[in-house]
């Protein structure tokens, strides 16, 4: 068996990053760089990923595969997404390439709800789809939640390795959203640690409250009344939110896979445990691992 | 019987109104100035109210009553709040006299929701206390759901003419701070005319949808799938918070009194319509009538 080189990179919306893979999935060497698709200009998308990883395409027999927003419509060239439910060889076979057998665009995943309605409602994510087949990998799982917190958080149902449907919530942007432009800001101490107490206490909340619309109004009356430290204020907030998440997703008895970075899954940890539910966590792992796992036909030949 | 002439203020936030009442509670004269109370500094309110209404006063016996902002800590005197349940007398029970037998502040009302945690949350108003029971006035119900849509939308409980309890929530600050702040700002045509359907189907997403967290996110996927013509996109947005509200406090068979300004009123009615619901729309004319009917202790004397 013959094997080549990965240059596995991850281009999203704000950063680039890449790394150089060996045979076993390891990693040799990792670069970041502020180039993130918001930063290039279409047509110089090229050049930039020359100037980042040209060296290390160098290797004879290097295999590329990018990952994230550079196939969106805003990045490199648009790769269309891969309906649910996916696998490894759904997205394999709907790889993007740039050219043919030695550099590719990973594709992202896209799933439609009908929830009873006539007309579907459309999911996306870009990026993380790799990281979910990377938690896969790693964890040696084929049937999971997985979940990556974040800017906009994604919970997958993954079957028999293949990612059934997913659902996207704002929650991140939300969160800033009300910390940074509402009338919760006047009072949010946005620089506040975080306080384990109060965030739990706003993911009790979640679950018994009417509405998230209107829970997140007593942020507002916590200051009036003084019923908790200002200071505890945006642990309590960020509580109800992810709090919210696990209200419509979470399934009591259910393990998560959660993937992302230390500080949001460690707060998911605790949203979860506060519930009775365990889960394992993976951070940027994950990504490099999904794409050697994807790579494999192409790097591993007989 | 002798009786007072009435002098109604309504002093918000962002604008400052007053009205001249007769006997009867029929509005003589009415203004309006750009004077909420974050344009007062501390110290000048009595000189803005004479600015303003100080003519009105000099009549004989004249009799003043001001809800709203005012009495906020951040207004004239702070009017500590009349917790609920809370009827026609606690509220007048409750006055903050400026000067005694002449002129009041209402307060606003406050209530608390357990939602089975130990630590309760607060729930506040400012000013809907006085339309509520205008529009019980008005409309001749002591039982009733009233809904007050607007930045910070209330739904109250009212039996036996006493608000049993509130709920407030965040719509209408959550829509403005999703459009020109959020992801979607990028593809939502802010000026765009309403439009019944696509609001409509919000609404009934809301009904069906694991979490509004989840389907605002819908209208990014909206625009990136052209399912829905990007004009109809703010429709869709404010039909599915909308819809939440709905979701979470509406009770199919039952009606509803909705106050606020016509715009709003008939979103809402729209909405209610869709899942099936009965409204009956009050204006501004609730205001004066929730003064007049609180002042008739003072004003009709025996």
């Amino acid at each position: 068996m013959s094997t080549r080189p990965l240059i596995a990179v991850d281009w999203g919306t704000s950063s680039l990053r890449g790394a150089r893979l060996d045979a076993a999935g390891q990693v040799l060497e990792s670069r970041q760089f502020p180039r993130g698709i918001m930063t290039v200009a279409k047509g110089q998308f090229e050049a930039v990923f020359d100037a980042c990883f040209g060296d290390w395409m160098q290797a004879p027999e290097a295999f590329c595969l990018i990952s994230g927003m550079a196939g969106s419509q805003q990045g490199w060239q648009e790769a269309p997404y891969c309906p649910c439910p996916a696998g490894f060889e759904e997205l394999a076979g709907a790889l993007h390439w740039l050219q043919a057998g030695r550099m590719a665009i990973v594709p992202g995943l896209s799933c439609q709800h009908h929830d009873g309605l006539p007309v579907p409602q459309h999911d996306v994510m870009r990026g993380e789809e790799i990281q979910i087949f990377g938690a896969l990998t790693l964890s040696g799982q084929r049937d999971a939640t997985v979940v990556l917190p974040g800017t906009h958080s994604k919970w997958a149902q993954v079957a028999a390795g293949r990612v059934l449907s997913f659902r996207s919530f704002m929650t991140g942007e939300v969160f800033a959203l009300l910390s940074q432009h509402s009338i919760l800001s006047r009072t949010l101490q946005a620089d506040a640690p975080w306080h384990e107490g109060a965030f739990v206490h706003g993911v009790q909340l979640a679950q018994r409250t009417p509405s998230v619309l209107s829970s997140m109004f007593a942020t507002r009356t916590l200051a009036l009344f003084g019923s908790l430290p200002p200071e505890q204020h945006p642990s309590f907030l960020s509580g109800l939110l992810i709090g919210e998440e696990l209200r419509a997703m979470a399934r009591p008895g259910s393990a998560v896979l959660l993937v992302g970075s230390a500080q949001l899954t460690q707060r998911y940890t605790v949203a979860l445990h506060a519930l009775g539910m365990d889960s394992q966590c993976l951070g940027d792992e994950a990504t490099w691992a999904g794409h050697a796992a994807l790579a494999q036909p192409w790097t591993h030949t007989a």
